[in-house]
């Protein structure tokens, strides 16, 4: 039986959206998936968009960075693919009459196009993990309401929603996101006070870009997937916890009141939990890379250590304060983290600046939603009073190091 | 939300038995179920029997061996439970009304009274594998027929039934059965040929009786496992692969044509997959003891030696044969781990043994079933027959060492 959707890739340049193209190329060869795609849209990578577009041959192709319109079209040109150009044109893209939208576009900016998407009631299958954290349940009931839902993309929330069917909700016991613990799980606090950018986007397991490989080194990523989580399966914090899995095979697991623990597994690659959000609820069939436990041998476990990686008790305690909390670790998160990056602070002032800048909105009220606007421009504005403040933060950082 | 059911527990003084009753003890006091019990039975363990109806005061208790009656009933005088005794009893015990029936009984006498359980509809929480390895397409038909069910109970079963649901079925690459590889693991052939029934019956996870034991050594319980697996989820043998994994935590597994693995883990206890079968599709909440992944440390996994362990592959030879092969090795198997029990043969003449047998069979055309009479009776004639030819070909094997 072949799937067909059709279907729109919102970020699709990058390493999700290029995945989830490969997949589906993947898919049509194997026999299992015909798709008819309305749009596909990118943030500056002109050239791959075009040729994405020239071969999927949406009804539109979109970029973000107007200034590049004119190469789109000239790319484009004869292809009869429509090129546009703006935010304006993503949001529209986003509601292109898509059954199912990849929506894997980095950042804050991902808000706006994710949630019109979950508004038409299409399936949306989410990468972009800012629409939960800064919006989740707004997001969830829009997409609710729509007739549609939202199937996360994420490794381990795609474990999760795999093995924790709605109604068997009230009877878990907790959710165990497993952590590959990152490249310095066995460093020291002293150790870890040295690190360069460099040591630190080399990540064990994954390929990713540079923010993503910091926010695994910090483990920050890992208290942003529990706030993903909590929205996501509606699980109050307490029943959320992290397991340090360093070979990254079981993506995460939910264990029962009765005992059970139920579990996905998997060698590490993203089309897999693509391929789930886009079969969902059925499974596509695709020459996916197989699991061979013999050759892996050993899987190995730990508990993390809340000491040397702060992180994680700073996102917690972050979704236990609610609000507009959530939204400012994530807008912090990423203002420090370029600046590690940029060599202007140490590895681990990027979690004591995350929690410093969270601390001083809270103090200064600008944690609490207004009561005007909808979710997404609260969240915008959360977001840009958090930048405000943990570049304030950051400097006083850059100072005394 | 407390779980109310009308049940029976056939075989309720074995491990399984005692376990059910145990977890249902525990879940009434954790408020979680109430079971209103309609029958007990139990083959000669008369004491625990009486103590057991008169806790749980069933309307009646029924002992197979007959010449127990008059000291069952002297132990119940006065409780209000009916006493009764024999065969015929167990079956209609089987018929009494039960919601659910605990199918416990050990050995081919659980055949017939797990059947007529199974024709009144009920849930059939099926631990008697002959009713499965003999019979079981037949068992599966009725029960569907009857509008009732089938849950396993064995751990590997019931690990892939959660996560197996049925319309998923046609999406499994592959059933993968977990096997702790028992006591001998690491052993050569030479270390094996020379053990004795007290380093075979020594295993290392699960606290059992002696033949299973013996099974778990030899690993024809993960060949007769194939066979259940077989049935109970309708995948061909090639569909089926045994790893070893020495911790006996991830119970087994199902991977899918879409990349995904998914796996039910626990402690190794009885009492997990009971409850699973007791509350489906449902989970019974009750003081289960916990997984804590973190402290186990490490998962290991290695590829089963078909050489040293040749059980699994005359087991998947008599799946693959079909007709009454599968029901000849199970008794063929009781026979040789009698004899082995009994020092008159090695521990690499059971393997050896059941091979023989099946062939013998073969060759005379005892493995055909009958076109007449039911599938009960077809299997305990082809057992009959195998546990005569057994007996034979064990008769040569002693003589010759």
């Amino acid at each position: 039986m072949t799937l067909k959707r059709k279907i729109s890739v919102l970020g699709s340049t990058g390493s999700v959206g290029v995945s989830t193209l490969d997949l589906l190329d993947q898919a049509f060869r194997h026999g299992s998936a015909e798709v008819e795609v309305m749009a596909l849209t990118a943030g500056r990578n002109v050239s791959r968009l075009a040729e994405q577009a020239r071969q999927w041959r949406p009804a539109f192709a979109v970029i973000e960075d107007e200034s590049l319109l004119p190469e789109l079209r000239d790319r484009l040109r004869g292809s009869g693919v429509e090129a546009a150009a703006g935010r304006a044109a993503i949001v529209e893209a986003a509601v292109a009459g898509a059954e199912w939208v990849m929506a894997a576009i980095v950042g804050v900016a991902g808000l706006e196009p994710t949630h019109a998407a979950a508004r038409t009631g299409a399936i949306v299958a989410l990468a972009n993990k800012e629409s939960l954290v800064c919006a989740g349940p707004t997001l969830l009931a829009m997409a609710k309401a729509a007739g549609g839902a939202v199937v996360p993309v994420d490794s381990e929330h795609a474990a999760i929603f795999q093995v924790l069917p709605p109604a068997a909700a009230e009877r878990v016991l907790r959710l165990i996101l497993t952590a590959s613990g990152g490249p310095f799980r066995e460093r020291s606090m002293a150790e870890m006070a040295d690190v360069t950018p460099e040591q630190a986007v080399a990540h064990p397991n994954w390929s990713m870009g540079a923010k993503i490989s910091i926010d695994s080194a910090t483990m920050m990523n890992k208290g942003l997937e529990m706030i993903e989580a909590s929205y996501l399966f509606a699980m109050p914090p307490e029943r959320i916890e992290v397991l340090i899995h360093p070979q990254s095979i079981i993506h995460s697991m939910v264990e029962y009141q009765d005992g059970s623990t139920l579990a996905q597994l998997g060698p590490p690659d993203m089309r897999a939990p693509i391929a789930c959000a886009f079969a969902w609820p059925d499974r596509l069939p695709w020459p996916a890379p197989r699991l061979d436990l013999a050759a892996v041998g050993s899987l190995t476990f730990q508990a993390p250590d809340v000491e040397r990686f702060p992180a994680l008790a700073i996102a917690r305690a972050a979704l236990e304060r609610g609000c507009g909390a959530p939204a400012a670790l994530n807008a912090a998160n990423e203002t420090a983290v370029a600046a590690f990056l940029d060599r202007r602070i140490g590895f681990l002032d990027i979690a004591a600046a995350v929690a410093k800048t969270i601390e001083r909105m809270d103090r200064a009220g600008e944690l609490v939603a207004g009561v005007n606007g909808d979710a997404v421009e609260v969240a915008m504005s959360v977001d840009r009073t958090a930048r405000r403040v943990a570049s304030d933060v950051l400097s006083s950082f850059s100072r005394s190091s």
